[in-house]
């Protein structure tokens, strides 16, 4: 086998065979294949995509270039969810916790925020003392113990993912859909999880911008993990406005501690209590979705899903009184309100460009060594569709900077206001 | 201006502006721009290819990333010609001195072969004496002087293209159309030559395989040189079967030698004349085409086409003996002749087989480093159509190898024999 025989193979939009995707991983992997060929068979594979057959063969080949995580020491159903990436999205930390509160196992491995998004466990780690790197036998322990644990990714996982993500990230190469598919289910079917809920992103905010590139996606991931006998289902759910209010990483804990005290955002409860009940009827807890939504909703309500967020922060290390009184929790000095300068409707909100804004104050990174604050922030207030007059706030930002009038200019420009009422659905599809 | 944002904006089929195709081809060829990124978008432009403008300023920035060849010192109108190379493509060696025996300024920059391909300074290098690296008022010189001078290429010409080429045939970019395009009109336009010759050759020997590629590449060709005010044309030409008999260095001058004696196999000539004929009236010294091939004739007929050899020879240290004895060449010792063993018409020739077979007796090269050895070679003796009994000779192998069996039986099924006529088309468009 070589290399540029491969590379024209699939040019010519031909199909590989098992056998050529592993020489192209593992080589990639090992450094026998140069980066300029990667890149250019990349490029290749955006252009004339991957068929089903190759897809699933390109992410075993990855899964197989380093470790999988053995979960079969935990006992019953083991759910893990994935965000395909968006602004202001602390899912994990209220579904989490209702799942665990309902006895299903959430042994969760997160990563961190990159660019525009933020991660969980940055986002975690504004809990002082939670630890999110513990020996893999510990997370097990906790998992069985009290159903919940969330770590870091094992730096041993999947590693031709990222030094393709890498690779990707410079050669105009992320976009294409089967490769960011087998960037994820790679990561997800790396872990023996026996339920994958897939939450994908759409809108502005998102790395997907059109529904049928999302449907796309969701297809793709879903089929993967049908063909590796696993379970797996995603819900497309907006993006072209911010997930609740808070953006940044105590912000958005509170906002999260707020949420399982049942004193959340309207459309932040709602896609909470939708994943949750969604995976409570996958995980046969439930017979119907509806009624997985009502014990979802009954967890909140009753106190537990708090109490195994208070579990799972307890057993890592984390300060439980943070999540008893989140005024405890360290927020930037300065808070400054973003009037609107006009009345009308919010028509449109520059999704993406807040998540930037946000980073730019601290709270997340441009490169992946980046430091972050986890103090500051933006709490958006408005929603698309709220009708505003002159001098309501839009936003709150929270900044540590000397000046912060420039991104409070740019925040105010994000909030586009007009004379057109629009309004935007929460939850696009659900696919199986 | 970001790389990536370049890679992208040719992913999504937009235009490039003078300035975006100058940063790329710049920073790859001083390094700031990666390798890995380079293939990519090279990758890109394979699948989106480029305007006539994206085409014209691409080939500008490569002629501007290195030397250019200022022939202004010679006097009269300068002939260049160009073949994209095929087996047994002697007809520089021809068509050239018909030309300086005209008084057309044939000031000429050649390369080496490679693969299957044979290479007009070595050929050169099998007479004895001959130099290939003269300094540059010298060329000019003998040019001013006899009409004819071939030289090797400096080092220094456009920098770009080997680059560039070198990555291409690694990343399997080599067969983008516009890409070609560009590789070759950069080295003929970086030299200042007033007319343009273009042998665009189609077939199993040739790079192109259908007449629309062929002809593609050929009106790509020409419009980047109209669009930089110089003459241009191209003939397409078969490449189904070699081009002549001979293949291989000291085996194809004495080929050209007899063609100038007016002995060489009657497609070769036909060839030659045409070139040569289309050339001389293109230079305004004939009235028409027809006309121009009947100097070309009358040249051959008059011996001072093959003067003008000798001269050129003369003038660059060679021997000139070996010019008006070509006995004097010396051979390989073993000549083995490929016979038929059945009876037929020739229906198809592996063209592309044959220059490999002769490069692995030794006559061509791999690598741009291998050394090559100018006295083995082939004599294809049958042509596509010939009616061939059982044991008549197709071929003649010269091979210094002790054992040459195997590639006489990989010549020998090199020629299909069957029960169908077929003829080709020497000739099959002229495109100006």
């Amino acid at each position: 086998m070589n290399i540029v025989d491969i590379i024209i193979k699939k040019r010519n939009n031909n199909e590989f065979t098992k056998e050529e995707i592993e020489y192209f991983i593992n080589g990639y992997v090992d450094g026998s294949i140069e980066e300029y060929q990667a890149s250019s068979l990349l490029m290749a594979i955006y252009f004339n995509g991957m068929t089903d057959d190759e897809l699933f063969n390109f992410t075993n080949a990855m899964i197989n270039s380093g470790d999988t995580i053995d979960l079969s020491q935990i006992e019953g159903i083991k759910v893990d969810k994935h965000s395909t990436g968006g602004v202001g999205d602390k899912t994990t930390l209220v579904v989490g916790p209702i799942l665990a509160s309902l006895g299903i196992k959430f042994a969760k491995m997160s990563g961190r925020g990159l660019g525009h998004t933020g991660g969980t466990l940055d986002k975690l780690e504004s809990i002082p003392g939670y630890k999110t790197s513990i020996p893999f036998e510990k997370f097990i322990e906790i998992v069985n113990d009290i159903n919940i644990s969330i770590i870091g990714q094992s730096k041993d996982l999947v590693p031709a993912d990222k030094k393709l993500y890498a690779l990707r990230d410079v050669t105009g190469t992320v976009e294409s859909i089967p490769l960011i598919a087998a960037s994820i289910m790679s990561k997800k079917l790396a872990v023996g999880t026996d339920i994958i809920s897939l939450d994908v992103k759409l809108g502005n905010g998102a790395f997907m911008n059109n529904i049928d590139d999302a449907r796309k996606l969701a297809s793709l991931m879903i089929n993967i993990a049908k063909k590796s006998g696993r379970s797996a289902f995603a819900t497309i759910t907006n993006m072209d406005e911010p997930l609740g209010e808070a953006i940044g990483n105590s912000l958005e804990v509170i906002e999260a501690i707020n949420t399982l005290n049942g004193k959340g955002p309207k459309d932040f409860t709602e896609l909470c209590i939708d994943l949750a009940g969604e995976i409570i009827y996958e995980a046969k807890m439930a017979q119907s979705i509806d009624l997985g939504k009502d014990l979802a909703k009954a967890q909140i309500k009753n106190g537990k899903a708090l109490e195994s967020l208070k579990n799972c922060v307890k057993a890592q290390g984390g300060d439980i009184r943070y999540i008893d009184d989140p005024s405890l929790f360290k927020l930037a000095k300065k808070r400054l309100e973003v009037k609107a300068n006009r009345s009308g409707y919010v028509e449109a909100i520059d999704t993406k460009g807040l998540g930037i804004l946000s980073s730019r104050l601290g709270a997340g990174r441009e490169k992946i060594t980046d430091k972050i604050n986890h103090s500051t922030g933006i709490l958006s207030k408005a929603k698309v569709g709220d009708m505003i007059n002159v001098g309501d706030v839009l936003a709150i930002v929270y900044s540590d900077f000397a000046d912060t009038s420039k991104i409070i200019e740019e925040v105010k420009s994000s909030y586009k206001i007009g004379d057109n009422k629009k309004s935007l659905k929460l939850i696009y599809d659900v696919i199986r």
